[in-house]
């Protein structure tokens, strides 16, 4: 594609007027976010409203002002982005966080069961977790095992799958409703984490029947950076299970006061301390963004934006790791090169921002929001510049950072 | 005290000045720091900076550029008001959900030794979470007893208590270097939860030989609504526990993405999500505030506030059941009476906030950095003319909101 052909594109891109929600800085292609989301015009305004006006002027009274339902709240409107009923997702805590307790509570279901099934390579924290919950469930196990071997360690010992929908190197997506039959069929059951798939591509959770999930919000939401995460019960098991993190803000009564824990009805369960209102602030204002947006065509966008990037990659050479057919990726494209690292650090030095994940992974976030196709021309002629010049040998680009 | 003397002694507090660093509503006296700190003035431009600056123009550059050691880098500034080392403290998640973290790997600790012990009455969610906690730890068990059994209740069993310092309904405060030596005399460890202290009154949680802490960032730390949390652990334990939320942040070396998890040496290993960057920034507002803050200064006009609210409330027959010695108690002043709900909201409806903690405490706190003497005359004013005119009979102040 020609610089001509992008613009072209751009011009007809009905999703064009979107890019102008977003803060986007002057000479940067932002290409990371998948990793965070850049800054919503909306959101400096609704955190000095949240600052200024709602914690400054109101104070406590906020409290009874729409700040004690902001979990159900935001919780309700991410429904609409997965496939879920409003009352069947609570905005709360972290990603990490929120996967310990649906983890724990989903090995206590069925004492018959002691195994969580995962795939190694999963995104690390989903891991480690899952080896923090097995440690607080008496013979619970983490069984992760390669990709092709999912299907066999699905098993009558299997309490539950823990999935990533989307690869967060590769791109891969899970074909959430057979692998959520597949664990059904074997009595287990699925919890799907959505970081890479929410806000990125078609998500219907209770389509699938899926039982659990949980997501990101800083990522394709654009909530900010370390943005509170989400979790989703299905309705059927919701007053089944109950949280190990049982704290005050999901209790039945929390200003009762009492000493005896009680789980409260529904979603609020899940809550354990007070709701972070600065931070759900702008959560808030990067969901609303999404809500009037037609995700057939982000969808179609992104396949158009891969197909561009893909073959700027095959032009110069690099391998592709991500899969060449959009029903099985997410909405990035990731190349394997040995020198990926000081490649990522040349090209932010040229204002072109992806990312580095160990150890060879060049990685590419395609949001249609924001990203249009004269970006990704640009992004490849820097690309292709380096390359051709080396520059990217320069000592200076293989620094490591504390952030990689 | 007059209105003239409460104006003279305004006129003469050394603390006077650091009223104009908060923003206080007009028509608004403010006594619930103790629940909700006030918007510091420097905290809407903070977090305009963190939005606009660090997240718009920087995007993921700032991971790199004072973001990833914010946790660190706060939990050090709180460390100078809790008698602790830089080193030992770190802001992560909520109280809630770091007193599970230190509440199971303190029960982890010496496999012989399985109770917490703990007080009736306690703030609800150290109970429940302690609930959750023993749930995960074979044979743990939680002895919550009342306070005047807490002596006998620690014995050869206990694995540690989880003592409250100040009580967040009566203001009692308990001797920590006493009740810590008591609980290590019993081969136990000491977990203080420091919510209604830091801030409030001088803490010292080395010299008392404390293990562990937790602690609000929303009240007298002035973080915002919901701000993080922090934890302390003493250097001794550091290397000796781990966390059961053991998330890719408090890994040994998240960026390496390895399946195994590793837990960082240090404070780190207690993070697990990544950090809330927009509340973070609220959060260090309000911390700063405290560094340059002379908290002998703060200690003596808390005990003179707390005299001359005791006297207001002696005169109108309030029964006070805050301790009268200043070395006994936190910063906030109860009184019991069975209309305290409605004359909780009677005081709302005319400008004077307190709050109300179910049954019958009435709950004003006494914040020296922005509250004068003028402020408690004039709230001793309004609520002796409400109880006189019985103005709180008004059945509209009976009506219970969700948040009391």
């Amino acid at each position: 594609m020609t610089r001509d052909e992008a613009r072209a594109r751009d011009a007809a891109d009905p999703l064009r007027h979107h890019r102008d929600l977003f803060v986007l800085p002057e000479g940067v292609i932002y290409l990371d976010g998948n990793s965070l989301g850049p800054l919503p015009r909306a959101t400096a305004p609704a955190l000095a409203d949240m600052a200024e006006r709602q914690w400054g002027d109101r104070l406590i009274r906020s409290w009874n002002e729409g700040w004690i339902d902001a979990p159900q709240r935001i919780g309700g409107k991410i429904a609409q982005l997965i496939g879920a009923h409003p009352d069947e997702v609570i905005v709360a805590d972290s990603t990490s966080v929120n996967l310990f307790k649906l983890l724990v509570a989903a090995l206590r279901h069925d004492p018959a069961r002691h195994t969580i099934v995962s795939e190694t390579g999963n995104f690390p924290t989903d891991l480690h977790i899952a080896e923090g919950a097995v440690g607080c469930v008496p013979a619970a196990r983490l069984n992760a095992v390669a990709r092709g071997d999912l299907a066999t360690a699905i098993d009558d010992e299997t309490a539950l799958t823990m999935l990533t929908h989307v690869h967060y190197k590769t791109g891969e997506r899970f074909d959430m409703a057979a692998w959520t039959t597949r664990a059904h069929e074997a009595g287990a059951l699925a919890l799907w984490d959505l970081s890479h798939s929410v806000g990125a591509i078609a998500v219907d959770l209770n389509a699938a029947g899926a039982d659990f999930a949980v997501g990101c919000g800083y990522k394709y939401l654009n909530g900010g950076p370390g943005a509170p995460a989400f979790l989703f019960v299905a309705r059927r098991l919701q007053e089944r299970l109950a949280s190990p993190l049982s704290g005050w803000m999901g209790h039945a009564a929390p200003f009762a006061f009492a000493d005896a824990y009680a789980p409260a009805p529904g979603m609020a369960r899940w809550l354990a301390g007070t709701p972070p209102m600065l931070a759900l602030a702008g959560l808030e204002a990067g969901v609303d963004l999404w809500l009037d947006v037609d995700r057939a065509q982000v969808a179609a966008k992104s396949a158009a934006l891969f197909d561009q990037f893909a073959a700027i990659g095959a032009q110069l050479g690099l391998a592709c790791v991500s899969p060449a057919d959009p029903a099985q990726r997410g909405s990035h494209i990731a190349f394997r090169h040995p020198q990926a690292y000081a490649l990522c650090q040349a090209l932010i030095a040229r204002g072109v921002i992806g990312d580095f994940r160990d150890p060879d992974i060049l990685r590419f976030g395609l949001t249609p929001l924001y990203i249009g196709y004269e970006d990704i021309w640009r992004a490849g002629e820097v690309l292709g510049e380096i390359l051709a010049s080396g520059a990217h040998a320069d000592p200076a680009f293989s620094k490591r950072h504390a952030v990689t």
